[in-house]
């Protein structure tokens, strides 16, 4: 069953929409218009990145007002995430916040939530029910069948919205551990027709985060589960956007942008590959083209493994060999590997 | 159908063996003695992590002879990476080293192989024919399925080891993309009942090195497929062994290990839970328990969604909460934090 489509300020989800990428700010906003203007620089390079989305904590009436601020002058459409205090929410959106995302488990009383949803239906701004696996509402709590007590909390909050005839809604169903998280969506996307945004919650440090993410979207999206994604890594918002590229060209639903093949380099290297795959991502990453580009040790590997390459690098000797499509196109010095590489690169 | 076992050194590899992990290391074997033994101390690090089998690159005789001087402190079984000259394996092979990996693209003639056999059935070495789709026989470069032609390698090289009588073999069949690399392999478990060694090659930088590995991996592991995987990435092998232990927990095969549950941080956060998660790490991952840690950044999600953790942690306004199972144990100040939290750590 495909979902309906809902906007967040011009980004569609759901629907016939392609699955779009977001990430969660992780410090508190700013108060200076100088820092939010830096702010919103960097939302302009994760923009180019591939991202579509940013969240932020409003924990407080100081964190509306910069978000406000912040929302005037950003290249992407922003979330507000809001726990405990409803009013917070109301100020995102008479301030012209693009979404908002509240969590049923602390929310609190029907009339909150009603106030909260003819403020959001007259600005036209979608909510998120956002439940998450470790703060359902009390008395879901002790259900044995912790995926089926995520959808009830979904269920129990998406009927208060549908009374009041909301139909904005996104909704998200995270646990901590794969199997909970899949079989959650699974079981809310047989019964509502109303777009998911996926993500695996507290799902750790850089390294078991990307894991269990990828696994747990993979099946998900494979399935056609997912309309928008986020990736919740105990590191930066950039790590959490390219694992979220990364998973979606691992499900086929990739967006145009480079790509890097890396050997894991060897005893046999010929230069220092990781190294130059630490330098050369951020270039590559910014650029709007769809090109592949193989990082290589040796000549073990390069350019034979690598001739499905738009441009290569691999050590041989002393010397450093560039290749395009499998071809040699120069020999240079170490020293010169990197420029002359960004000049072929440019050259693409 | 359940794979044959084989044995490197005391390590079993197939049948009904746990899944194992490996690694392999990335720079030349130094030479000296006090640096081979250095080495040996980070080969038993890796060990204490979950590491199962580590190997090397052999380009030369040097390296040949400084692995099979390291082979004899290591605490870890030693594979060694042969390509172009079988000559390099029968060196390793006479010097006790515990296994062998060749590429049938690059070994050449059959009686070389059949050198190579000889020695390895006299010395009961193990060995790993190792397919990589990029660089494949010449004869089977052009085919159009890279799947199929990865097994027909694989076959190729297997006859002439079963024509000598040679059976402790395992496979890999390697491609840079998750959809030929579980293609190749699913074909290849259906027709032979040899281990096989999961990898995707040439992975990429972390993040995408990652995301490929583990879908892929899970894929086929789910499936049954697969006795000993090693993640390839362009970073260090600790985080190959990391990565490749949080594999085989998403696929339901966890060995028993450390865990760490930590919130992404967001603008409420409490205090630096991503340098605490840095800092924590390297500690618990080389304790020899299975406990289960949580680092939250506020009072939203921690103690509360963090119940089930063995031992937690969370920012509260100024003050920090250290907490087991859910209830509250100490609350101590920020720079008291780290020392107060591996106390508890320790008396668990």
């Amino acid at each position: 069953m495909r979902s309906k489509k809902i906007y967040v300020r011009d980004l569609a989800i759901g629907g016939d929409a392609p699955v779009s990428v977001q990430t969660m700010w992780k410090e508190a906003l700013p108060q200076k218009m100088e820092e939010l203007r830096e702010l919103a620089a960097r939302l302009s390079a994760m923009k180019s990145m591939g991202c579509d989305l940013v969240r932020f904590a409003v924990p407080d009436s100081q964190a509306a007002e910069a978000l406000i601020r912040l929302r005037e002058i950003s290249p992407l459409p922003l979330v507000a995430d809001i726990h405990y205090d409803y009013r917070l929410a109301l100020t995102c959106i008479h301030g012209g916040v693009d979404k908002i995302r509240i969590n049923p488990g602390n929310i609190g009383a029907e009339w909150k939530v009603r106030e909260l949803i003819l403020a959001a239906r007259d600005r036209e701004v979608p909510i998120r029910i956002g439940v998450n696996s470790g703060s359902l509402p009390k008395k879901l709590q002790a259900e044995r069948d912790v995926a089926s007590a995520m959808i009830k909390a979904a269920e129990q909050e998406i009927e208060v919205f549908e009374r009041h005839g909301f139909s904005s809604l996104v909704c998200s169903l995270k646990a901590s551990d794969i199997n909970t998280t899949v079989a959650a969506n699974e079981g809310f996307a047989a019964r509502y027709p109303i777009p998911l945004h996926l993500g695996v919650t507290e799902a750790g440090p850089l390294i078991p985060g990307i894991v269990k993410s990828s696994v747990a979207m993979v099946r998900l999206l494979d399935r056609g589960i997912g309309n928008t994604i986020r990736v919740s890594l105990s590191d930066s918002p950039e790590k959490e956007i390219l694992t979220g590229l990364e998973i979606l060209d691992a499900a086929g639903m990739a967006k145009k942008r480079p790509k890097i093949v890396s050997c894991p380099r060897c005893g046999r290297a010929g230069f220092d590959t990781h190294g130059f795959v630490e330098k050369i991502s951020p270039i590559l990453y910014s650029m709007d083209k769809e090109v592949s580009v193989a990082v290589m040790g040796c000549v073990v590997n390069g350019p034979g493994e690598a001739r499905h390459a738009d441009l290569g690098i691999t050590g041989a000797g002393r010397e450093i060999i560039i290749f395009k499509h499998g071809k040699i196109l120069r020999r240079v010095n170490e020293n010169r590997a990197f420029e002359v590489f960004v000049e072929e690169l440019k050259k693409l």
